[in-house]
């Protein structure tokens, strides 16, 4: 069954009956006493709420948190506001619906991603940085986490796949800085874009787009957790030179640039300073693009006023067929990028 | 006469006879009456000090601030501290002597890097921008000022010719980044950073190797000064837009990024934001390249102090031979970007 | 058509036939699909939102924003607020309407403070500053724009013709201070207040009683337009001296007083320092005017919290009758004063 | 014995027999275990330092922190910086010397500034603030301490008067201002700008011009001394209201206008507010004059890097013949002021 | 009669028959014109809103604000948040209820506080100290306002008696620390610990469960108004001695421990440096025992977001019968802590 | 031989003959070629300089930074300040003289220590936090290490020893608050205040009383050293649980209390808030300490600006004799903590 009718599309009247994901649920009783739910739906372009009425004790089981349902209803203005109310639910097997239908989801696919991870990798040449990124990427748990990952919980990259288009993203214009400044290490520095926000994973916990924090995220932070995973990690590779390690454990732990951000330590290597301009950079470029996204117009439009910046920003809109290829095509690789990856 | 004596190198009991700048000179007294002149002495690689006890009425009239002089005497530690003791002064033709002998210049030459601005300047596309590039860097008096001038009194850049290096490598990397990222005005982006520094040539005196302040680069700074030299520059340009004008006097008046540096608006498009970090960037990127020189030994070191950054760093040798081109032969230059320039 | 009814004095139950400014319009639907507006009106007292439920199609052409119509309706509380349900709505004539019914203005009259604006330019002595306040005031459209405007879209003289007060006002204390404190120049100063917000003309965009922010004024501020605003106009001035441009410029740029405020450069002449002193005193003295004159006791009182100055503050009421003639005449002249200096 | 020298003037070689204010004394030993004693001298126009080689015993005893003796010897120039040899040392009798010639001292004198003061409580009409001024003034130790403090250790009238005369000037434009804007108690701002710093009279201790702070002058500060201060003296004030005693507490606790400054409390009244302004503003005036005088040229000329202002300023130098009346008698009202308003 | 029916209790439907305080009460018309009443109730455990819709003008002279009432009504779900509609309002004699079942209170006792108070008061040996305690306890209107003041509107603390439990587990804590490190002077420090709110029985005023400033608080502040009273407390006390009052009044002045929080001065003994630092302690863990309280699982439970502290909380449930006893019975009160007290 | 010329007291025309360590050493050549050698000598009471005109060849190889050897010469006053003139120096033996007479040492012997920290690990009651105790300090090079250790290069417990005398006091002061508020877990708390530096015996190095920071120590901090060295020993323990350790980790993260202070976490537990107040709390009261000791008067004292608590210190001497007892006599411990160690 392929979703056609979407939170956004929604309008004051329409009726209703396709899939959506449970968002939240919770039980209420009318004056009466007659038990019903009040639920959250959601799909990947918004969320809508609002009240089931009747058979609440026989659709509860079924309006799980995370769960994908059929439901049937009719959209409604009330209090200024659209709701819907809801007349029937269904369970729908699981086989049924595409994940990245329901929740936001990065623009490229994880395909196209992986494969660029697999040659940022390959392009490292330091055999123990190599072999590092092989061993967290491709050995155990962390590296389909990875794929999946939210950058964040809010502002930039806050969808699935975002970490590791994020990552990515550091990666390549790592690469290029790399380049163009004298005295970069190349490979500790591409390959800290690729691991500074590693710990992530063990941060963040995403049940079907909903995104939390972990107990261990909250009391150690992402920093510390990443720069114990690449510390096991190197253990685990015979001869990783302790040196290459402190190197890499302090981009990791100083890529937030400042105190006052939660890195314990300051950028204090060429590489560290970078990282941390880049990450900042990628994240605030990566919001503009996402604000431009929305801009229907053909003419640049003020944003709302954006907290995270204390300011409002102008935007251009991004016309579809300007779009440039994430990663380029293999033919439209610079030569010199070419030979790097 | 070419100097073969350079402060840097002196050391105790040496004997002088080589051509210097004078720094400075202050006319004293002995207890018994005489008077004798201090004289501060510098080259590019550093400055001394000294006393000329014999002759002050003669040699006064030589000893003129921004002068090169030929100097007779003799190193000496006085108080833990290298003197000079000056036994004689001679003025020397203006024609014996080169500015970069003297005052510390750009390790890239004048030629190479008027080369790359006439490359940059053409590759930008857009008529209107192009033009103003032209009229402010070929037409008038901005242009000379522009190549020689220091980047900055301290910190970054701060040697003649500083000014241009730092513009050019900004607008390499804005041309790398605005390829990386959707949605970028490419020739906005490059004419900004071209022009973003345009108001110190209004801003800083250059008198022979002393760098000063002028009553109007104090008084209204050089954001505000380039503002509106820019101005001006459109407004001889025959239908120059408004609107691009205002979004290039954006660029510059937000491109130190905060209002606590000095910009009087914050970055608020994709361009201002690009913009102002590659300044923040490029100008943390040399100070660590300058401080990277210094380390004489094949380990990486940790710096002094950097009170800008308020931290330590440990620095890389640059070896001499691994130097990047700074831009690059033809034959570098990748295929997507030769299109560009 | 005089108008009786304002908004601040409506009741629960009200019958409405007045007129009204359109603040703003929107159009919805009920759920059975009948078409609706949504109407904020306002005159100067304040703003009442309301439906009009019937003929949406033929009212629209008739509310359009900015317009001043006729209303009737009834006055109704709804969610513990007052809302005005619409029955008709008329166009009425332009010629029929004062603006100052339907927006705020400021308690001086146009006239009267366009006298002082005279009187003061009058008494600056210096020919070049005179000339350019005469060129700037009477030469083209800003001379208008800078009557009508206010001076800021909210905190301080937030209403029309605010602009002018505030800088009326700036100017007085300027002449005060200036024979108070030694070594200062008074004619400067009292040009620099006149002028320090005239790129609030540009900045600011007055539609009937909206405030908006101009593109350029956002991208821009109004400290540098309107430093170039009397760059421009010393230059149409034959023989304007450079230095005392720069002074002046000084002035507009340095008056928010810090870096953080949007000054590009801090004040570093004693009339800057003035200068930035009585704009903020200025300022913070109109807040406190306003809030007492909502004080309706007899006593002082606490007002709610200011999140503009991060405080409560103890107001005491306005007594109408003790009006400080604003300019004061000779014969106005405070006993007091006469007696004691 | 009227002085003829004065430090400021002294040149290597010269022979001196004046009298001069001991700064402070040490007693040191030669190699040779011969006692000396190294002096500090002042007078108000500087201070120089040097040793008594010969009769330590015999000069110990009157050369005393605070005593003003005779001395003679030699300026010489010893590590670049002059120094005195001093030969010999004479008690002199007290009657002897002017406190104003050794320590510096306001330019206005005592009398002049007592006078204003006694007009300006005339000038307070509220009976009960007046009879607390005398009361303060008059009454106890106070006035006379108040009449020769210094207004702080740095800075700002950082001499003999500087108190009382920061304090006359305070109130002189308190009552300008109060006239200006509307709603202000002038009594009981003139008041308090008159007692604002009340507390420094406990706060320092003036020995024959050397400033210290007092053990409860550190502990309390000069802000809440100075609100005890006057809470005791109202107490012996029949039937003083207590909220006008609050309000002026609340002035005085206030008047540093932030925090971070040192007031316990935000200025939360108009008057509150006005006083805080007009004390910063005053005290900067003065740091100006102050500094403007040193200037010796015709030209504007910039300072020094002021670190209590965080910037350079642009002095004009102040002509003698220019002298603004401090108080201004009736026929001193500048003709331009009278005709203006 | 006894209370059963608490406000955190009510669910949808509950029929209301039981006491009530009136938080607040406004009067309303309905469109028809009729009057009714909106009432806020209240007990220790929350607050309720609702309407009167009958008997306005009879209901209206028996709702208070700050009455306990007995109330008769229906609670109901309105737009998802629970309101009472109220039925019947009756006035009760005061002597019918008790104060703390209407306002929260400290979980200790009057008296067991007021005995600890005592013994502290008693553990301190130095007389001046003792005698100053004795007089402001003991002696007129602090001591009763002391006892049931909270210790603040918000956050620590605030409720009935949280002052004095606030001063006594700071002066428990100080008698730990003064016996821990080197050079304390044990009674200073309690007596301050028992001391450093006190003005907030001036700067407060608690009418019934509802805390208000002062004017006389804001303007002047707790700090100074203790200050105040502790100096004038002193005065009453023959010989108190000048040096130990000012300490003491450090001690109050300086708790806050920065200017920014309030302080006039920073702490600058050992004793001020302790005191500021058990202060902030107490408030924080007061804080964290209040949300603990509140974890009904087993679990370690994260808090909301606590704005105060910009961080969320992990808390650990407080089981009932671990409850440590806040003074310690007799026989387990240290040997040497029971030699103290 | 035992040593008893301490800097400290050294006097111009001293004699010198006896044991010093040779904490800096560089060799410079007079102005006629001849080499000699400057020295730094020290001794725990502090530092003297000093020239050795002869013999640089042969001593050069002596004079090891680190090194203490015997000193034969005269001490000189030069330039206002104590020099010593060095005649000759021999090389002792490394049995002949104790570490603690050359470098500053803590005041508690380390046997004490050692014994404290034995009783405070059998006080934690709960297995596996005693045995991670053990595990640390009695397993391999840490506990050694940090027996030695200093707490830090500056300010507070910077001497030998210092980290351990640091770490057991606020271990005492952890069991006491721990008593004293509800809901501690005093075992987590105490072990956490043992282990909260133990990352500094990795972050500094000790070269016989050059105190210096390793690469790692600065690339990383000690903050995540810790975290690391506790995981990596937790590991060791079988079945260590997760969430304990995550606990632990989070009270060394977090223990700095604020981001800007380097602490990547902000205390989140109620255990991690009084763990930072602790450590902040010991800190200033030794800092407080160690400057009470240099009091030689009877009377309280005002310290020197003390930078970095940004204020002047009211110090009060602290006699010899009523010295406390670091740890208290067996007889003299508490009941209720006797049963707690």
């Amino acid at each position: 069954m392929e979703k056609k009718q979407f939170v956004e599309a929604l309008v004051d009247g329409d009726l209703l009956d396709d899939l959506f994901l449970v968002k939240s649920v919770r039980r209420a009783e009318t004056r009466a006493g007659k038990p019903y739910l009040l639920l959250t739906l959601a799909d990947r372009s918004g969320e809508i709420s609002g009240p089931a009425w009747d058979n609440a004790e026989a659709l509860e089981p079924i309006c799980v948190t995370g769960a994908v349902v059929r439901v049937r209803g009719q959209a409604q203005t009330y209090n200024n506001k659209l709701q819907v109310q809801i007349r029937d639910v269904q369970a729908v097997d699981d086989t049924a619906w595409q994940p990245e239908t329901f929740v936001a989801t990065s623009a490229r696919s994880q395909d196209d991603m992986r494969t660029e991870l697999d040659r940022l990798i390959t392009s490292v040449r330091t055999p123990y940085l190599r072999a590092l990124l092989r061993h967290i990427f491709d050995g155990g748990a962390t590296g389909p986490l990875f794929q999946t990952a939210p950058a964040a919980k809010g502002i930039h990259h806050a969808y699935l796949g975002g970490l590791l288009e994020h990552s990515l993203s550091m990666a390549r214009v790592a690469a290029l800085l790399a380049d163009h400044y004298r005295g970069i290490d190349r490979d500790l520095l591409v390959t800290g874009a690729l691991l500074h926000d590693i710990g992530k994973t063990e941060e963040l916990l995403n049940v079907t787009g909903v995104i939390e924090y972990t107990d261990v995220g909250r009391l150690k932070g992402h920093l510390v957790i990443g720069c114990e995973m690449i510390g096991r990690a190197a253990r685990g590779i015979d001869g990783f030179p302790d040196e290459v390690l402190t190197h890499l454990q302090h981009l990791v732990l100083s890529h937030h640039g400042r105190l006052e951000f939660g890195s314990p330590v300051l950028p204090m290597t060429a590489e560290a300073l970078l990282l941390s301009f880049i990450d900042d950079l990628d994240a605030k470029m990566n919001l503009v693009e996402q604000l431009s996204r929305k801009v229907k117009t053909d003419m640049p439009q003020w944003s709302d006023y954006q907290r995270s910046l204390e300011r409002f920003l102008l935007l251009r809109p991004l016309s579809g067929d300007s779009e440039k290829a994430a990663i380029g095509e293999e033919q439209d690789i610079p030569v010199k990028q070419r030979t790097l990856f």
